[in-house]
């Protein structure tokens, strides 16, 4: 399975791929989009949106992994993620791609055993998982690659349960 | 001057034309863009996008109004409309259109002189100052073009200061 993560923001939207056929999940590319924060935010979201979908069309995904955004947080920070969130969902929703969402939560909890984990011990754990080389950098590009490995560790239970689900009918 | 009201939103995205050449502003077009609840969230919103980037390109307003977003309210509520913003500033910024965003409390101050109006005050107003044979309905299709007249009673008061600045320099 080849599975696109994507942590939306419009200074920063961190994308991870990574790609699993045997037991090791491999990390094909992962980065960060940035917007510049002197351009017109309708600028920056149509650039942002394209970005997305060229990203999307190049990789092919299987399944593109979006953060859900929960509003707990700063509102004025939410807001932008918010329009970011619609933005990458819309991104992939026009490419076909199914698309699964996960709270910070649930991704940190996959990837760390702990929904309270903080940035860094997300980033290490990310590195140790892919065996990356070095600590996956800035942190959107890290949580990028852990909603990716989220959604791997997550796929084969939801299958299992869908499976258990249709065979009770 | 041909303004673009939009009041976005993921199930309601209202939208209202206004132009003004003269004293009186004119409702050229308004209604409402739904996307279907049992949709998956990607498809509504990719739909979403691709009905504002039309009728923008179709209309070709001189700016495009969109409603600032503002947390306070319901948590969930606010982050469709978050998405549904994003979407619809993305599309203004994709067509190169400017754009101006006034919050709920400016928009209702302007047509009605009280920013805490309720929903059937903006309706009654927008159709007195348009001069609709009919109560504009629903309340979405009545803030967008709110958010158009809005612009048009702002705008040459901004053109006005702008000016000013520029004088004093």
């Amino acid at each position: 399975m080849f599975v696109l993560g994507i942590d939306p923001g419009v200074s920063r939207c961190g994308y991870g791929a990574v790609r699993q056929e045997g037991p090791q999940p491999q990390a094909v590319v992962s980065g960060v989009l940035t917007t510049p924060v002197d351009m017109p935010l309708e600028r920056r979201l149509a650039d942002l949106y394209r970005e997305v979908c060229g990203l999307i069309a190049r990789l092919a995904p299987d399944v593109v992994v979006v953060e859900r955004v929960l509003f707990q947080a700063n509102a004025k920070t939410a807001m932008a993620v918010g329009q970011a969130s619609g933005l990458a969902l819309a991104a992939a929703g026009e490419a076909g791609a199914p698309v699964v969402q996960y709270s910070p939560n649930e991704v940190k909890q996959a990837v760390t055993g702990w929904g309270g984990a903080g940035k860094s011990q997300v980033q290490r754990m990310v590195q140790a998982l892919l065996d990356l080389p070095e600590v996956p950098s800035p942190p959107d590009r890290a949580d990028a690659l852990a909603l990716a490995l989220c959604h791997l560790a997550s796929a084969p239970l939801m299958k299992a349960a869908a499976a258990a689900a249709e065979a009770q009918r």
